[in-house]
């Protein structure tokens, strides 16, 4: 189970993105708004329950000064992996990766590109298949769908 | 009363002019480490019981992904001031400036400069001295001691 | 009495949302165009003025090579929150942020997010919130409004 | 057991804090040179053997146009954890980050602060340990110690 | 002959500028799509038997975190010509450039501008053409039209 | 006569190099420490009286939210040159040079180099030059000595 | 007599606003496009025998890797004023400024804001105003008009 | 035959790695102190006679506002490979880079990493290489050289 939380409702069109790959993938999922500056006790709550209630991987997606995914990630040894949203005002994105990125030595947050929602979704299959053979085999497929894509762009480019 | 906190005591050295200009200025103070990434339940406690242990102002020092100030400032309803610290393997700074200054539509930091710490603790005195005119008189001969220093820099040019 | 003041009327559209926010607090506030670069004795005497004229917080917006927060700091001893314009012709808005943000030691701006006005209502209603209990009780209430929203945005998401 | 590549020998120095919070955590590894730019045979021997191998995990580190994390990540199926390291002649490290962070969408690499293998071997650790009872409470214990090391550097500041 | 390849179609608008100027100089080239993330082994393969199959030069167009050109690089002893694309969800074109520009010792990757196909094509030409006298006169020749346009254009302000 | 200018004893290392070549040149120059932000008035007093002091230039130095240049040139019509300088805690110069550089419409800087107080001095001398055939001859024979000094590297580089 | 020049027809709708401010400074002005890197024999003409011609001021403006000032710069002793234009392909006009701003010790360029032509115009206006009592005042008339544009937008501001 | 310039003796330390390079791998090589805009009149001796005295390609290394590269590739038609110096004074060394990357449609340089002399003395190895079948072998030879070293480093790491 991968929990997926996001700061704000207007980060849904990025986010939403992680949801459908993993719905491909075949992993199950839950989708919550919870917002580290609005909300902080729930982002409290939300964290230190997360293991608890069977979650193995969390996706915390936050823009501009981002501290969702780095506040969870300080109230959880599960692993996070956070996707920095390019919102507006944000200055070019790079107030959101670098208030994710740059994590203090002893808490993590594995991140993913500029609304890289999508690769935070296989991410988080890619963390579970490590210890799951069928999504290992799953994740493959997936694999093998984005060379075949390619083949089909050359043709069309030949064309 | 103004709370000083920052994320590391290797922030001290920087932190250290707040606490020195805010006792040239005869404004009381205390010199905490808390630390959003490792004591976040630390820093849930001294945020929300500031303003009832007589605080009126918050200074929050902190570098990389730093996340203290926005984090205090989301849990009180006090004025927060941020100090962007450049630290080790930070990228020149920009990420201890950025995840400071961003803050979202509701949470507002005042932030200073990068190392700004003397700043902070003038800026602190200034939000007090708004509402104490002898404070305010002294922040005045502050001012007036820019003036001569700057004097006494001219005579040494002209030697 | 927070002063807002601009350097121009096409930043009326950002520094409308620091009145806003004041009038939503209820906390009085002057608006005034002021140009650090077109109209400098303007400038001096709003500055120097601005404490005995009652003013507890100055609120001033200004884009690119922006000096108004900084000169209007030079010439007061309140506190003055800096909000970064994006203006046309700006370099992705660093132009308004490092000029307004790294003044120099003795002379702090409380700067705020790009374009972050109405943070800079907020806290300039923080600032006088401090010393003043029905404000701070009002700004509590307007902390519990943003996680209101939030549960009405989950209430959205799960729709 | 996790896999810890790095692109020259150079870069041990820092890659090496990843093999010892490892060890602290007792989690296996193996340390490898292997580059993408000089050895790309091997490298995608090393890769496409991972998962057959019994590892994990890779976390792989490089600077500069750090190529090696991406193109492990486009080997495999494991989660690729990429540590950007600040090599000589890096501009200021951007150019690290930005070629491990900013990968297109279907290949993810987990990427954690600059020259930050410490995070990466600690985010490791919590992949196994989101599917390993023991490890997790290794790290619940290392997330304590975390809390001693602030108490302990406040006494410090208290003297 | 020179090889032009790309990692995506969506990178065509761009690079058809390269096939364009190298049509226009009357020198032979092949058009491909090979994604070094999503077809590694064809990528390898493209790259390894460039020179046996006659080419003298590789254009090669990504962006992101663009691996294409500098592992094409690794893998041949042709010159390899890098275009920095500007993709969606790109940090302002930087992770292109610098993910193709900052190369470590050993393995260069000949950057043109941001988006600079059609430079990219031009040198191309210009390389075969140090080998080729009567490509060497249409470059000439080319460089004499860049001037007449600039007259050109003069007529036309002077109007 | 041209008006030398810094904002502290500090910058003097680096202006000195605008006075210097202004007395190689042999132009006039006066060398004084005017602050914008801790001697407000006497920046006004020195701007104002610049024109009726007889001088025809003015040059600038400042560091950090660098507001003189710009300050002056909104109180005189002589054109200002404005130096940025490399203070401690400036954030690589960035600061400096966009805070001088990015004036709005009406109010012009010219802007050198990071450090470039040098090119200031002649770029003073220039600006008086287009009007005094001696001072001319003076700057071609400076540009001679330029293209000597190429030679004598060439003669050192050949041995 | 102040001498315009850019680098290509598309530079025009910037470069115009210099031309418009002279005009309305009635300062004579010739305006030519000069091409650095596809007319550069003709811009070593036109820089050369500038200073022969009358040319008091040269105002440059070029974008990207832009050559055109620093080079015209190299071949006159006349003051030359350098326009970043934000082109298209550019890096968010980075490139522009700094390929401009940044010129070696010995070859100022008197660098202005991104597509600052209409200050370049008045720059080059105070340089000759500097030494023309009549333009001085039309300067002064020009700022003071500033001033008033200020007051008629505090009166729309007020309605 | 390889042209090699710099524009200053300063730079010779890192332009002696593409030199070093080239007699490793037998290319004949010149080299020269040209500047752009000190001996602008050398620049286009040098550039416009470069092909008819035999060169097939040429390196040239600049730093700051650095127009050599760009400068010569307008004067000739033959290959030109840029080396960005990260000189004194640079802003980190982006100036040097962007002024050299970003050059306009229809004059292209072949760019090359942050003070990569050594890449640029490989790239224009492998340009002539693509003609010279024995060169070629060397450049492979070259190639395995990096991997033997590899595992050099390996069995180092492995101690």
């Amino acid at each position: 189970m991968v929990g997926i939380i996001m700061g704000s409702l207007s980060d849904r069109k990025i986010m939403q993105e992680a949801a459908d790959v993993l719905t491909e993938l075949q992993v199950p999922f839950e989708l919550e708004i919870v917002s580290a500056h609005r909300t902080p006790d729930r982002m409290f709550d939300y964290a230190q329950s997360a293991r608890d209630r069977g979650l193995k991987v969390i996706i915390a997606g936050a823009g501009g000064a981002a501290h969702l995914p780095g506040m969870v990630a300080s109230l959880t040894t599960l692993p996070v992996i956070g996707v920095p949203i390019l919102s507006s005002n944000s200055i070019d994105g790079w107030d959101s990766v670098l208030s994710i990125l740059q994590m203090p030595g002893g808490v993590p947050v594995a991140t993913v590109a500029l609304n890289g929602a999508k690769n935070a979704g296989i991410l988080a299959a890619q963390i579970v298949g490590a210890f799951d053979q069928e999504l290992a085999e799953r994740l493959l497929a997936y694999k093998q769908q984005l060379k075949v894509k390619v083949a089909e762009m050359n043709a069309e480019l030949k064309k």
